[in-house]
């Protein structure tokens, strides 16, 4: 494979600075563009020395400099992961996921049509499905969002395909599934240690506890989007990634507990089916598609937790 | 059923002013509203001298004119028609459908739910689906759109569940086939008939005339959207509707011609599968859904096309 100049949009945030990592690890030139909201310049600390690596801190609103850039740094390629990853904050809003994760997506589609950047990856999610019981292929209907979050991906998603299908460019989309590990910024691990730390007494969470979702590792994630990448065989190509098995909240919260609490920690459940409203409480993967292409994730669902809990009380959070 | 202070938006429109027609029938009081862009207002003449009958020019990107409305008129429903029907004129510009299509009715919603408005009628399209031979049920997956009008309907589709799902909203989408009638603003027979009377000797047909959709009556289109509306069962009921056969272009520039044409007009094919990039060249629909609630169109698609050619020559374009 050539070597790429590579666009990773979020680059600084939690799954796009593993991401950065490993594109560079392959030999890939890689410019990380980042606005830093939810991103943070740590997590690329390691990698600013390098010559082969470049920030921006931009917004993918602001056009002209995307397209400042496009016309500088004539990338090949384009991983697409700024988004407004943290689903509660757009429960409320009609405009936040609108414009962080679809209208950023537009944006991008755009600038790689004016300057001919034909290859897309994109991290779209399991909410693009919203509440249901079956077991989900990637060819699943119907698709019935059930907050802005899953809606906004859902819609980026849309414009990707007639991007692919009508512009010729090629696009490869993994709907990612609860991603944990270092570095996170938000999310059920880093929340729960945030309360630890301010009362240690007693762990609150949302819901009843009983919410289950297959958690995935972000090192298997990253080679399910890598395995995705090299091998996906159609113009637009979307995949599921999800790690075996899956957690119940309860169970993190004991396992946040035994690593970070005391003693005598208690856990307090809120109470209702789910976190909040728009959260979809549970969904099961068929990952099938991407598992044929050789992508295996290497830990189980509470192991990926377990060693999620572990790594970020090690790196800090 | 209780008389409704209803929101027309496109009520100008083709589909739009036959709607409003309709819903004042049943006793409704409809505010139509339109920017006329592709409405007209002599699609509503007949109506405007009525008391019951409330036209206003306005745009719905306008949020501030849109939230005044919403607080003066206090409306029970909102039939939401306002669209860029032309599908072609979208197909360069990424913005248009974005614009017309989709942030449209993200305000409506917003401005929905500011008033608790808890009921919406959506006007969505078999564009949502792409390119597939598949016979399409509302549930079929995947949806992978080839034009931004495509992409703009199931992103506000997207947004539309996440209301019913979320707010408490009631949401009815009927997802259009290709509708005729008088009224028409463009579309195949408008554009053919335009086409004769610039040039009688030859009439251009884009692609191969190979082309081939279930083409329903208006009128017919009008008993779906009120049979879908009356008889939803579920706070988010998505229902197809469509004429029974189809038609090839070849055919409707046959009868166009048959009709407006003279002995020695001329058809000529530019070839090609398709009218235009992102012009899906045929679609199946599964109707049996809303055929379970009563509805069955009275006309089939050959018939519904020659009908329409008819009533436009009657009624000018």
């Amino acid at each position: 494979m050539d070597y790429m100049r590579i666009l990773v949009t979020g680059g600084a945030g939690f799954i796009g600075s593993h991401m950065c990592d490993r594109l560079l690890q392959r030999g890939n030139t890689i410019w990380c563009l980042d606005n830093l909201r939810l991103g943070r310049r740590r997590n690329i600390a390691h990698l600013e020395i390098r010559p082969d690596f470049h920030f921006i801190e931009s917004d993918l609103l602001n056009e002209s400099e995307l397209r400042a850039l496009f016309a500088d740094a004539r990338f090949d390629a384009v991983f697409h992961l700024a988004a407004n990853s943290d689903i509660s904050a757009g429960t409320k809003d009609f405009r936040l996921d609108l414009d962080l994760n679809q209208l950023t997506t537009v944006n991008v589609l755009e600038a790689m049509k004016a300057h001919d950047v034909k290859r897309l990856f994109f991290a779209s999610s399991s909410a693009v499905f919203g509440e249901t019981d079956e077991l989900l292929h990637e060819d699943f209907g119907p698709l019935l969002p059930i907050s802005f979050y899953g809606a906004s991906k859902l819609a980026a998603e849309a414009y990707i395909s007639v991007f692919a299908h009508t512009f010729g460019g090629r696009a490869v989309v993994l709907r990612f599934p609860n991603v944990v590990g270092e570095r996170a910024t938000h999310g059920v691990i880093y929340d729960f240690l945030r309360k630890l730390e301010a009362n240690r007494a007693e762990l609150q969470v949302l819901g009843d506890g009983m919410q289950s979702k297959p958690y995935l590792y972000v090192s298997d994630l990253i080679d399910a989007v890598l395995t995705a990448w090299d091998k996906a065989d159609a113009p637009y190509a979307v995949y599921h990634a999800a790690g075996i098995g899956s957690t119940s909240v309860r169970e993190i919260a004991e396992i946040v507990v035994a690593a970070a609490g005391g003693a005598g920690t208690r856990i307090v459940f809120t109470g209702g089916d789910r976190g909040w409203p728009g959260d979809v409480p549970r969904f099961r993967y068929d990952i099938s598609r991407l598992q044929a292409l050789g992508w295996h994730p290497a830990r189980h669902s509470t192991d990926a937790v377990r060693h999620a809990v572990e790594r970020i009380l090690a790196n800090g959070f």
